[in-house]
């Protein structure tokens, strides 16, 4: 299996096309000719070994949409040709008790898709088929590829946290990750707060789903929301005045957070007298990431993108860190 | 209502016993007679005012045993002479969404048993008719006070959290709480762990149902259960290394509060890569206490109690700082 993809081989070192190969397509493995990929924060964090754990060369891209190009001899499920998305994680050890439950998402032996192994900012990914989520009718391949890691990451919360559409929930940061919660939540049926340090934000806010706005940087609305919310999902990656968040929970709500914040502390009698809890998650499995997009499809939700090239892929990753886009960049794949 | 009670008039005064009266009974009240009460810790940060909440002259107690003497007029589920419990609780509003969910307990407006109301170290005691918990036969009066404070503050979470027969949960602490935890979850049907910094208590955790000991002090034993509990029921209100009780939860696990320690505080990512959370709660609702006390004479448990005479009661208090009893000290009415 050759193919053209883009890599860099060190954290300084600016992606550039080159070939790409691979050896035989395992049995319970397709490849997917690619379509469009989103351009997420771990790209960048991946690229730039922030987390110490990159191999270089290395070929970012985990929001992938495209089409099953080859697939081993024990995919039933998939048929070659057939739409599907890709995400965070491109494996699972299928065996340890959390993938027998339904939670492979939380095996021990996940395989991350550019983890070792090459992205989807290429001509072509290779995933585990389990991991290649069919794309129904009605969602659209341009915009979809984000809900495979920034969507899936804050549509299970609310499936774990047995979200009810009776609840009220507050979403904290309107960016990639935010601007999907909102969308989710609305549909869900829930009263729906976005909470934002720009109150420049509030019309988009309110645009995407969001029934109030709560200005995060003015302690004073922070207090009057006391009490207020079942869930509180916060996408952002800073540390909180987590007292006030726990304080802004109803009786056994919850603070749950996607967003890696360095650590998150709180008084225990604050959590014991309205028997609250603090709880976070990575992103899904694929039986619930298929099922968001079955509720993606429904309610026609999609996150916000700008489409650019795949070929202007350093211009992408400069304007991610530069202008902190609400919305998502995805890239068109334009190989020749 | 005129009735002998003990009280103290300041944070560091002896309790002496006096002539205490109470108004009208109100309609949905019980005047109950005190039979026997449990002495908590909680009794001594009130008499103290380690909370700043303490009213004086107080009369403490609050895991009282004893027998309705008089009902108020709509109180038609309870008989005058029936055995009832009663503990931190003696009120709650009603009309709250807790209370109309059936968590009572976490009602807003909840009335603390000692929080100024006069407690169980007398010879009656008022509550609302609710809180007034039926003993059923097989309850054996002598031990059952502390069910009412400390076991039903460990057993509510065992039920909050859903927890399983199939699943791991460990204990920490082996004092006055985690000696009915570990009994609660070994007939719950789980695989229980007693966490103790005392290698001496491992003969007493076996005999209450652990299957297993860890010395919390040998970091090497914590290391070694990294992993292993789908619940870690914290009963001890000192900071622990929580990273390492994070790292020995499986995926999904919960860290549970009931011991009030000042803070606890986590990295993210620990929480994020195995979807884990930090809960905490306090005592539980009438309902679920109800179904505590019928579930712990199906199997028989009950607490380990130390007897003394009502009479003695300032050198029980005594007693439960100065020897940190395992057991719980239970005073038994002795007035003329």
């Amino acid at each position: 299996m050759k193919y053209q993809a883009y890599a860099a081989d060190s954290a300084e070192g600016k992606l550039s096309i080159r070939d790409w190969e691979l050896g035989e397509l395992g049995p319970n493995e397709v490849d997917i000719d690619v379509d469009y990929c989103g351009l997420c924060h771990s790209d960048v964090s991946m690229l730039k070994n922030h987390w110490e754990m990159t191999g270089y060369p290395i070929v970012p891209g985990h929001e992938v949409v495209g089409r099953v190009s080859a697939k081993g001899e024990s995919v039933a499920h998939l048929e070659v040709g057939q739409r599907v998305g890709l995400g965070w994680l491109a494996g699972s050890c299928g065996t340890c008790q959390p993938c027998l439950g339904g939670h492979q998402n939380l095996c021990a032996d996940s395989k991350g898709t550019i983890v070792g192994r090459a992205g989807g900012f290429a001509e072509s990914v290779r995933a585990e088929a389990l991991w290649a989520i069919p794309l129904p009718d009605g969602v659209d391949s341009e915009a979809a590829g984000p809900l495979f890691c920034g969507g899936i990451t804050v549509f299970n919360p609310i499936v774990q946290n047995n979200i009810s559409p009776m609840d009220r929930v507050a979403v904290v940061g309107i960016g990639g990750l935010g601007h999907m919660a909102l969308q989710f939540l609305n549909k869900w049926g829930c009263e729906v707060t976005a909470f934002s340090t720009s109150p420049d934000k509030e019309d988009q806010a309110r645009e995407l789903g969001a029934h109030h706005f709560v200005n995060s940087r003015d302690d004073s609305q922070l207090d009057k929301v006391a009490g207020s919310y079942d869930l509180i999902l916060s996408t952002v990656n800073v540390e909180l005045d987590w007292e006030k968040y726990v304080a802004a929970l109803r009786p056994q709500g919850t603070l749950h957070l996607v967003g890696a914040a360095p650590k998150v502390e709180s008084s225990v009698f604050a959590l014991i007298q309205g028997q609250k809890s603090i709880s976070a998650s990575p992103v899904g499995s694929p039986g619930i990431t298929a099922r968001m997009v079955e509720f993606s499809a429904r309610h026609h939700i999609a996150p916000k993108v700008e489409v650019m090239p795949m070929s202007e892929i350093n211009e992408a990753f400069d304007k991610l860190e530069k202008d902190k886009p609400a919305h998502r960049i995805v890239l068109k794949a334009d190989f020749n």
